[in-house]
């Protein structure tokens, strides 16, 4: 399948993530999925670089797979693969990458573990149709199987399931050398107050991201977090010393 | 401002959110923003029909306004306008429109009720720097605003900011007749049972969107919803009682 992969620079893995479902956009569900899978790639050594969410329309969800497949080592969408009309990410996954739908007899024995022979109707044969070439993403929580062809890889939108397809799917995808991150806890001290000297830092080390968070307490008072991230371990301590150097500084 | 407005089909008024922030991506904050919007938008009339979420990069944050603010009547951005080196929104928008990003005299004038004039510094004044054309978007909670140009409507990452700034701003938008839904109980029944009867329906009603959201207890039972949307309410409650009685007819 690496056939499919873009080239990519070094040992620089990336991802999107592409999230399927009318619900999302109308807010009727409050998606879980994005920041879950964000936290689980960048711990396993994939960037998240883009998110996207559409609705299930299948021209805007071909056209957003094929922007982002042809951009990223991998795409990771959620939703749309169950049973009902509105479930057609399998078949814009099959029409993005110009293959054939088809019932897959692993994924239809997979379903039969949860489904009675006699209870198996059209609609539940749905969930066994596969992309030609593509491999199964397990579910060990409702057995209907996932799948990924090429870079992509396709999962349910109910959470639970979703994070049961990423543990499957994991251990087969590659990956770089993880993200590492320093935390210092800015609070007390004002962004517009360290601001100048946290862009020199920046400027001095090009190849770290520096970034500063602030968030709101139930109070009012914004509670600020600067975070440093980089992939070595050293170039983060040099430069989160130099950012607490320069908050004891402000102090005075 | 309306020249930037792409023009619409009768009352139909779109929206995009644009998410710009690395620790979205990295998963370090989890996003509150996106189904926030979504349910205000779609209580107002407006309705959103795709997000993204970018780093914090020049090039990807103008590519992803570019492609939004031609597509949506309306993009609202969150994220990236506070006093740092990594808040680089106001710039990446005055570059999408072609315009100077200068400061403007009602911001300051704002920042310095917040502001004790002996702390006004470079860094600070940033967050004054309005692109050319802008109008301001107030922000009732930590007073630096955001502002609107064109059809493109930035807003601060913080939720409780971004909620004052959305308050603000949305009786200045256009809104069409709102999207109504209603929802249906299917939990007892699964949804492979009442696909057939489901997509049926759906072909007889073209003009709504009838979606069956699975989710999933603690205890591991699916809990089906189906929801029924369209502008009009007769059209949705006759769908609703056809899903209602293809329901009922499943238990005999």
């Amino acid at each position: 399948m690496n056939d499919f992969l873009p080239s990519q620079a070094g040992d620089l893995i990336t991802a999107a993530v592409l999230v399927i479902g009318d619900e999302i956009l109308s807010g009727r569900t409050k998606d879980k999925n994005i920041g879950y899978i964000a936290e689980y790639l960048t711990a396993i050594g994939i960037d998240l670089r883009e998110v996207r969410v559409v609705p299930d329309i299948e021209e805007e969800i071909i056209a957003a797979l094929d922007a982002l497949r042809h951009k990223f080592t991998y795409v990771f969408t959620t939703g749309g693969i169950g049973p009902t009309h509105d479930d057609i990410t399998a078949d814009c996954v099959a029409k993005a990458f110009g293959v054939q739908l088809v019932e897959d007899p692993r994924a239809m024995s997979l379903l039969l573990e949860r489904i009675k022979p006699e209870d198996m109707n059209e609609a539940r044969r749905r969930m066994a149709r596969i992309p030609v070439g593509g491999e199964l993403v397990l579910n060990s929580v409702s057995k209907a199987p996932g799948f990924m062809i090429g870079n992509v890889i396709v999962m349910a939108g109910v959470p639970a399931v979703m994070q049961a397809m990423l543990e499957d799917v994991a251990p087969k995808l590659r990956t770089g050398v993880r993200m590492s991150s320093a935390n210092i806890d800015a609070t007390g001290f004002k962004e517009g107050d360290y601001a100048a000297g946290l862009g020199a830092i920046q400027k001095r080390h090009p190849g770290i991201v520096i970034g500063s968070y602030p968030s709101l307490t139930a109070d009012g008072v914004f509670r600020n977090q600067i975070v440093v991230r980089a992939r070595d371990l050293e170039a983060i301590e040099a430069a989160a010393a130099e950012v607490r150097a320069m908050l004891a500084s402000l102090k005075v």
